[in-house]
């Protein structure tokens, strides 16, 4: 039974309820972030507090927690739960006013705010060693992917459907370009030796560990779009996510990426990332 | 103290609480409806009950109630909460599995089934008389907005938008061309004496008012895209929603429309839609 944190409370997870008047709710007027843990520590702990204060603020959902908070509400979830290995999720909402509206409850209408714990092997994921079928549908997303929030009934749909046509997961295209995957931000290698890489901009999820892993990069790096033709073609190509780390690619549409097996450049940089990872978790 | 209707249960409004780990909260993964109370009867029970089982099946939903479950849950909350005039609130989630993940629960996960009521004057709503100011905004909705989900962040921003732009609420725009309102489909009458309105595709909602109200219209209806400047040189315009049944537009951007109060064809619209409302309400 897990203990999960929600306003302010550490309950146990069945004991875990909001109003059914909460906004993330009745309005998906909600932002998530995802944080990985490995022995016990949390990647990229600033990049997640950052990136989650963008999304309240282009919301303009205030008094979620700070940083210090955040982080001693991760640290008391990992202690409570024994997480050597997962994610931590976090949930902040605008809050649950008494009744239903479309306009914004009073500015001083507290947030919802829930975490909760997910242990799960992520170093060695057997994915990794094998690899991702990937398919690729239309991108029909709202137009600012850039802000994390709870509307993911599109992404969720998409992932179902990949795995209903026999793959593991969807990348998605808008305009004849992949913009990214269900979950994950889309890069491949041209048989050229490029890294190329959506631009950030308001189509996709302005990735966390995708700025962590670009740098990591010997190859040259192009971020513009790419086509789907392009993917097909690639010599390698991997998704970027916080909890998958850096996860090969090895067939795109049914159409075998290079031989088919992880490429060697995704090889080293996955392993690359979850070296950095230890050495910077906090 | 209202009583909400939930899973099976009649209970305080205060005690009406679900998991964290309702995909409705996690994921969105959920739609609903309204239906519009008069005199203490349900207008157009039908076709709401319709168009929640097509948003459904469109979201591979099952196990939610049949008509005649909801229109004893209806009438249990209009009974229970003494309402003679407002709505009934319907939601249905996939469920709230044990964990969060993007691949969907086993089948067999019940839904998540919500309805409670909110009293409201409707037939005599002060801004029927006066009409209402609009600005357009961009729509940035996701592509299928013709299934009703709870996906509704966007339209809370555009509606929060137009009040903080001294308007009452918005359009939305796309290419060009007026999609519909943040809860309403949008409707203009032309100098030339033309109902013009956009088509039902995935763009808009299929509005079950809008539905009702066509076919009590005089003049000749062209269902297309209108333009932005169409709009602010029309005769009149006018919404249509659940709630506010018929609801003159008096001004667009600023722009007086007619004559800057109600258009007559509009006010006779409405009557006629109320009337009807009040004779075939079950």
């Amino acid at each position: 039974m897990r203990t999960i944190y929600l306003n302010g409370e550490y309950i146990a997870e069945t004991e875990a309820k909001i109003s059914v008047f909460d906004r993330g709710f009745l309005f998906s007027d909600s932002v998530y972030e995802v944080v990985s843990v490995l022995d016990g520590k949390l990647i990229d702990f600033d990049g997640h507090v950052r990136r989650l204060a963008r999304s309240l603020s282009e919301l303009g959902i205030s008094g979620a927690p700070e940083a210090e908070a955040w982080l001693a509400i991760c640290r008391e979830l990992v202690s409570r739960n024994a997480v050597d290995e997962g994610m931590i999720y976090w949930q902040v909402t605008r809050g649950a006013p008494s009744d239903r509206d479309f306009v914004f409850p009073p500015a001083d209408t507290a947030p919802t705010v829930l975490a909760f714990s997910q242990s799960r092997a992520l170093a060695d994921n057997p994915l990794a060693e094998r690899g991702i079928n990937i398919v690729i549908l239309p991108d029909l997303r709202w137009g600012r992917a850039d802000i994390k929030t709870t509307q993911l009934l599109y992404a969720s749909l998409m992932k179902n459907e990949a795995i209903a046509r026999g793959a593991d997961d969807a990348w998605m295209e808008r305009g004849g370009v992949v913009t990214e995957g269900t979950a994950q931000n889309a890069h491949i290698i041209t048989k050229e030796g490029m890294l190329v890489t959506h631009p950030l901009d308001r189509e996709i999820l302005h990735g966390i560990t995708r700025a962590a892993v670009l740098p990591m990069v010997a190859q040259a790096i192009e971020e513009r779009p790419f086509t789907v033709a392009e993917a097909e073609q690639a010599a390698e190509a991997f998704v970027s996510s916080a909890s998958g780390f850096v996860m090969p690619v090895v067939s795109i549409n049914g159409k075998a990426i290079g031989d088919g097996k992880p490429g060697s450049v995704t090889v080293q940089l996955r392993k690359a990332y979850i070296d950095w990872a230890r050495r910077t978790a906090i």
